[in-house]
């Protein structure tokens, strides 16, 4: 299957986009690996886990463009000529979105359609991955969750996760690009901002874990959520640009399997030494709280022959050892500021 | 029925957004004449159907805001206090979402979601009843197309419509106001713009037939449509706002009946003497076109008690006569423009 990979990406042009995030930069990294010209495009939009050391080790061998993908006509030598184009730009923030729905609507939905619009004259016939959500599905009326699901999020961000996908899939059908989108179940792994709590909550138990504080866990622990080791999502979502017989379709990229948010919270005590605590949860997240997530996963699994390599115990256990190692770069703010040179190109 | 609905409607103070349009103006009426306090919204975007005249005979007994709805800071004073909000604002052309995606976008979500943060906040708790489309489904899957069928639009201005829907749903829940979604098929009748093809085509068979041009119609003409007249759908609307059980639900407003749409030419024919003839689909036509369309309106019929109650023929000669009488206010641009005086009220 590696070795599949490495033929198919070797030499191909390839745009990542949000390449300076957490899915976007391991992408980054494999891609590289494998032999692709990158060019990455990220608005580095403050608080949405851009960050340029995710990209430390490769940065030299990328293409680095810092723009809002919807500013098309200051990008749009960096769009021509695209085999594939892995979408994964979004501001992802559910509790912002419920205070300032229209700052949601204007980063996700307007400058996505920008961008496709774009693309669609300058990569035609590019293959495009969307990454989706379970959050577009809101709380589930019955597990595990499939494809079929109604599409019923609790807020705004999720409503156009949503308008999003289906750009991407009327676009497809008008012949402007081919798409695959894949509906990302609770990720982890290294290179996940930690400067909030408005992301992920696992790598914020993370972060409290090594920090010596006492992991929150709102509610009562119980809710159940699918988790997915970013390497495993990486894998998919590589093969999927691969594959015929995803284009045009819609897939759940996620484990299939469940854990308690109480779990989760224990197994990182557990290699952290931290303690942890339920509290009752801040109405602002009780408003965009799904309830128990478990995905079902086997549409991809089946198409691409894959299925996640990472146990979660292990998965965990690597990802705290790289904020041991590379904590200071993250929980921090970032020193600096991301500066272009004439030619577009970022320096640090 | 009718008495239940008068008792229901004296003296309420109901906002209408696009109340200058067609199915906007008829409902505007109707309001009027059951004694409600109306108030209308306008943004009289060019070719999307605000005509004046449409409130004719009625214009003195509405308070007129000429205005688009996203404009929330200039139009907020209107906004207040309402108990009923019929919410029909939207740009409607599917061939245009083609070529102007963004402004759809501008158009239709943004001034919609600047509207609906506005209302909830001055309007807290208002019935709002949103009206959607039979295009939020693109092409069946399967007929008739109930409300759990699948909603695959075949451009963004069905995209967008589902979006704006959302943010309905969305908000419903957050308890910023109560919604219905009611998704129209396709409606026809009196006070419909004449001036050019980019909405329902009934209406244009109708000019094309009382301006002794002969019928055109695409395709082989065998493509189904549910047609629904106008009156039949403001009643069913009226009765929706006025019905506990259809809050925070979403249902189809349609006959779920069918006819071809060479059987409609041929009913216009009939009445206006023209003759018509089919003609291959233009290009832009036919990347729009959905298919065969009956929809399944029994969850909107059973909890109503509400059943068309207007026969096709009988509706379509109502409509005829209409426009025979005041085709010159429809057939050609209105002169003029609508000003505004300073309190926002319009005059003509």
């Amino acid at each position: 299957m590696v070795e599949q990979l490495e033929t198919f990406y070797r030499g191909r042009r390839a745009l990542v986009t949000g390449g300076l995030g957490f899915v976007g930069s391991s992408l980054v990294h494999e891609l590289v690996r494998l032999g692709a010209a990158v060019t990455v495009i990220d608005a580095c939009f403050p608080d949405q886990g851009a960050n340029l050391l995710n990209l430390k080790g490769v940065l030299e061998e990328v293409n680095l463009v810092v723009a809002d993908i919807g500013a098309v006509d200051e990008i749009s030598n960096f769009l021509v000529d695209h085999e594939l184009v892995f979408n994964l730009a979004a501001c992802i923030s559910h509790v912002a979105s419920v205070h300032n729905p229209l700052q949601d609507l204007e980063r996700n939905c307007a400058s996505q359609l920008r961008f496709l619009c774009a693309l669609g004259e300058l990569s035609p016939r590019a293959r495009v991955i969307y990454t989706g959500s379970r959050s577009q599905y809101g709380s589930p009326l019955y597990l595990p969750v499939d494809e079929e699901h109604p599409l019923k999020p609790v807020d705004i961000n999720g409503v156009h996760k949503t308008a999003v996908e289906e750009y991407h899939r009327v676009f497809h059908e008008q012949g402007r690009f081919r798409y695959t989108s894949l509906r990302l179940s609770n990720l982890f792994g290294p290179r996940h901002q930690m400067l909030h709590d408005g992301q992920g909550f696992l790598n914020w138990f993370i972060r409290q874990g090594l920090c010596g504080e006492e992991i929150r866990v709102f509610g009562d622990g119980d809710q159940q959520r699918d988790f997915l080791y970013v390497d495993d999502a990486v894998q998919a979502i590589l093969l999927a640009a691969a594959c015929p017989d995803c284009e045009g379709k819609t897939f759940n990229l996620a484990s299939g399997t469940s854990l308690s948010v109480a779990e989760a919270a224990a197994a990182v005590c557990e290699l952290t030494g931290a303690s942890w605590r339920c509290m009752p949860f801040p109405l602002e997240r009780l408003s965009v709280e799904p309830g128990n997530i478990i995905m079902d996963a086997s549409r991809l699994q089946e198409t691409l022959r894959w299925k996640p390599q990472w146990d979660f115990h292990a998965a965990l256990e690597e990802t705290v050892s790289f904020y041991r190692q590379h904590g200071h770069h993250y929980f921090r703010p970032p020193r600096g500021k991301v500066v272009l040179d004439r030619k577009g190109f970022a320096l640090s």
